[in-house]
């Protein structure tokens, strides 16, 4: 009984090593090291180097690493095509897309729409003037929440282990205006519960104002949140709180339709 | 020095079945399969779901996978954000993203840039009227290269190799109108190279007519292809194609700028 625990054990322990390992080294593709050669995967990993070739052949044999001319991977197309699977992000982004374009087309200001992963604030899609220099923000990645108006409204939303986890952390100011005050802060988030919209006032940078508000699931819940950002310090905000509101109720009426963000997320394998 | 290598050959193997255990689990999630019981994963992966659990469990710590609250599994965030940073595709969308949209909004018809991968086409970016009722194509999903004029255009530039498997398989019929003749099809091709551009006439289906050109990458190769789909019989054909032709020629300009398509794929990760 002891040996067939133990050799249960063992290959529990085989497994996960070398499924970590595996996961590990597609971690190190993040920010922007989208091209990197095996001295940096093993670096970035922390896995011997001998290591990391053994498992990174594998993951290109796959498709889940490409190797270009000069010998350096990246992330492959075969990966990708699993993670447009993916609901939450994907599901969410096609769900959302349409509304946002519209809202884009209409006001030609940028649109963002985020989700909140812990702390951070992932982001899930935008549209912005093709000829803005400033692509931010950079599509699957991720920003500190007390900074902008759609990280604010998914602060405001989150359980109150994370809200306290953000207010009792530092709050780096970005500029003169970041709430960089936790009662503050505090007593922002409540306000934005209270009216259903957040505004961040140069807050990022000292060109932009933005306005978001809360996107609902299925079950009521907040599970994304919407922005628009105007450029110019003169364009009235009060204009534009009503078309980001009512850009996110579309939007939640169209996840409620779809059964998006139900505890068993209902139908959204089909989305 | 037998037993030193039979360990270097285990630890291989070992390394070899865990690993594309992992990743045989992942690949289930394609198509409509967005969704997973672990016995629906055990079905299509073919692994008995006792290793299913085990290798679950470890994707799901990591966030490849997630689940949720009816014990269904979905691709999970973390491994879209790694995804996000595939530059073959990710990459490519974000460099041609603006002029497929100033495209999309100066003639309000559908755009769509895809790759080749293989025999089939792999759809990348597109941008269609949010109230047009059909959602296709489905971004990170599979396409044949012989019904589409974007897939024709790609099927014209792809090596030989490629274009004798597609003209040697079997050619379905999606309409009356589609090439299901090899020798026709081999001809269509030959002129697509000559006049740089591909029109697919009520092809696909019996609505729809597409007209596609060949985007290239810094090193002349065509490395993708972009099409308008007009949704009117009545559209002058001649009228959109300089259009095509001259954006895949601005976005072929910007890859070129970025030298992306690069042997060694140059600046890519920059992207």
């Amino acid at each position: 009984m002891t040996t067939v625990l133990s050799q249960a054990e063992d290959r529990e322990a085989g497994t996960r090593s070398v499924v970590d390992r595996a996961l590990t080294i597609l971690g190190t593709f993040q920010g922007n090291r989208s091209r990197q050669a095996l001295s940096d995967i093993s670096r970035h990993s922390g896995l011997p180097i001998a290591t990391c070739y053994r498992i990174v052949q594998r993951l290109v044999e796959w498709g889940a690493l490409e190797r270009d001319g000069e010998n350096r991977y990246r992330v492959g197309l075969r990966l990708w095509e699993v993670a447009s699977r993916a609901p939450r992000s994907v599901g969410l982004q096609r769900l959302a897309r349409p509304y946002l374009l519209d809202l884009y087309e209409t006001t030609g200001y940028a649109t963002h729409l985020a989700i909140r992963e812990g702390v951070e604030l992932v982001s899930i899609e935008r549209f912005q003037n093709p000829r803005r220099v400033v692509r931010r923000p950079v599509i699957g990645s991720r920003y500190q929440l007390h900074v902008t108006a759609i990280g604010q409204v998914l602060l405001a939303h989150a359980p109150r282990d994370v809200q306290d986890a953000v207010l009792s952390a530092e709050l780096p100011a970005y500029t003169p205006n970041t709430y960089t005050d936790p009662a503050t802060l505090e007593r922002v988030l409540a306000d934005i519960r209270r009216t259903g919209y957040a505004v961040s006032d140069r807050q990022v940078d000292l060109s932009h104002i933005s306005v978001a508000a809360p996107v609902r699931g299925a079950d009521g819940s907040v599970i994304a949140a919407l922005s628009l950002a105007l450029t110019q310090r003169d364009t009235p905000v009060k204009s534009v709180v009503h078309l980001v509101q009512l850009t996110a109720t579309s939007i939640s009426r169209a996840l409620l339709a779809a059964g998006f963000g139900d505890p068993g997320d209902g139908r959204a394998s089909s989305v």
